[in-house]
């Protein structure tokens, strides 16, 4: 990549800045002797920044974000409670914000049982797969509205809206990804119930399959995949679904994993038309922010997401394997949040 | 109460008729001293009836049915993909049919890891819950709509509608359950996504609350559910939640107790207005039918929901017991669908 690359940073509230200055850490290690040099632009966002101006995204802030070339993100969210917020709602103005303006349709999520991890399963198998989460529409896209609010005769409504523009898209990625990896793909939807989005939904990954000859589909209802999860995760290779399922999906998946400390995402705009956005898939856990507690390895691991995703091949692989040789290598005894990224940024040369 | 209770039996598809077989053997044993007696009409309803006379659910049907105080229903739907079902959705027609046009508006469904049952959760703890699943609204209500189907440029909705009347009604049933239980309600949805939908759910748990002032509430989005579903599935008591989210949860929680070949539910009119529903969580399934392989156990736990929805507390409380000794002797050994009925129903005096 000629010049550097130019990083946007939100670390966010509650434990955001904690795993971010960790992830900052880990990337400025395996970095420091590649050719690429990063540039980074720290961004002021999230609860505590609207708690002090009222703004949650600006239009400016949208531009200068999306100048950027790739976007690093802590976490989002204040107290759950807290009456300032009440109609804020930081999550749906900043993190849906960003991942539909910078048209991030791809959100990728990867899981994976890294050996001596303790799973809340007996038996968890092996366990290596990704849910390629639609990222920009479905119910997730805000179209939902209230009759005569408050009273016992409201009536509020909430629109799924599926383009067939939207999922062919993911759909292809999802079979490319499933094409270098095991050819497995995997449809989740609730067809049986919700028979128009469901339809097209499977209508369009019938029509895609035609071109991935090689990679073998199987579609599972969403109730009965999430008992897959627990009972025979191993089965899966690469799980496509809509915005909402994928979120369900992939909060169990870190739990069966070891835990949502653990896992990485990657909100993608396979275009290259706006820059991608890292981040942990766990949120701001604001009762033990500020005190160390925090595991950085889910933000870390979005740093291997982030470099394969800049064509850093080498370096995510290297962020990869010492976060696998740390993670053998834990013991019961608790380490802080720095410790943990002193640990991995120190095997990686620091 | 007075005169034969009238049962409605729809036997279903796949292996519902083996369940339910091995159900009615023992409703038959736990009822064969008590004073209420049972007089059962069987019902031929489901794919197979489907393919021969192109009938999901008549009006004849539901005529017919509703004249009785109560329903038990093995499975119904037919092998999946088979073409001449194609347009059918004996699902939506027949089982979601019946769930909306007899206002079940109680999805009742309770989790309880039995002592001896192997659970995948390596230490699953003292499980006891029952989820409220909401049954006659939300993304089930069939409101969606599809253009340019068929086209890349199809867009395919789904409406979610919430009404304060319908989602007040179960919520008042779950705070109900919650003062005769451990007293603890968890409400479930997707509030920071689905503001409106959610805002009102929780709008409605807030001032119901204030009429229950024993019962402590929380809040959990669905995604962070399925999380504390197997980590620590010991925390929760009651969960009330959607329609969508509910089936989702349940199947989980299924899988989590042991397999959802234990998991009962009862499809709840509280008002009386029209008979309940009771059947199983599991589907058809077709590929094990008619092999004696299906563990009947769910069906005849629905049948002790039935029971004690009848006011039948003792012989619901018999079949309960019954059922508890028959799991904590269960060897590895695999017994056939009328082995395990008959062994239960031998307990209870058959
Ligand atoms: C915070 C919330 C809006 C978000 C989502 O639902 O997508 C989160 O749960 C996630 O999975 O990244
Ligand atoms: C068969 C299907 C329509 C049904 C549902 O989604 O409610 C089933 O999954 C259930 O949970 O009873």
């Amino acid at each position: 990549m000629p010049g550097p690359v130019k990083l946007a940073v939100i670390p966010g509230d509650g434990i955001g800045p904690e795993v971010v200055a960790e992830a900052i850490k880990v990337l400025d290690a395996v970095t420091a002797q590649s050719a690429t040099t990063f540039e980074k632009t720290w961004f002021s966002l999230g609860a505590a920044r609207f708690l002090e101006t009222g703004d949650v995204l600006t239009d400016a802030d949208l531009a200068s974000i999306s100048a950027h070339d790739a976007i690093l993100l802590g976490a989002v969210g204040g107290v759950p409670g807290d009456p300032r917020l009440k109609d804020a709602n930081i999550e749906r103005g900043l993190l849906l914000g960003l991942r539909f303006a910078l048209d991030h349709y791809v959100n990728l999520r990867p899981t994976h049982v890294y050996p001596g991890v303790p799973s809340p399963l007996s038996n968890p198998g092996d366990v290596d797969f990704i849910v390629v989460r639609e990222g920009t529409e479905g119910p997730y896209v805000g179209n939902g509205g209230a009759i005569r609010r408050g009273t016992g005769h409201e009536v509020a409504n909430e629109v799924s809206v599926n383009t067939a523009f939207g999922v062919e898209r993911v759909v292809r990625f999802a079979f490319a990804q499933a094409a270098q990896r095991r050819n497995k793909l995997t449809l989740v939807h609730k067809t049986n119930v919700l028979t128009f989005a469901g339809g097209m939904w499977q209508r369009i990954v019938n029509e895609v399959a035609a071109e991935f000859h090689g990679v073998s589909v199987d579609y599972l209802h969403v109730d009965a995949a999430t008992i897959f999860l627990v009972t025979d995760p191993a089965r899966f290779d690469v799980i496509v679904t809509d915005n909402l399922f994928g979120d369900i999906l992939t909060d169990l998946a870190g739990a069966i994993s070891g835990g949502i400390g653990l896992a990485a995402s990657g909100n993608i705009n396979p275009d290259g038309a706006f820059p991608s956005m890292f981040e942990p898939v766990h949120g701001s856990a604001p009762d033990i922010a500020g005190q160390q507690k925090a595991d950085p390895t889910a933000a870390i691991l979005s740093v291997a997401l982030l470099l394969e995703h800049l064509g850093l091949t080498e370096e995510a692989a290297a962020v990869t394997s010492a976060v696998t040789a740390d993670i053998a290598g834990r013991s019961s005894g608790a380490r802080t949040t720095s410790e943990i990224g002193d640990a991995i940024a120190h095997a990686l040369g620091a």
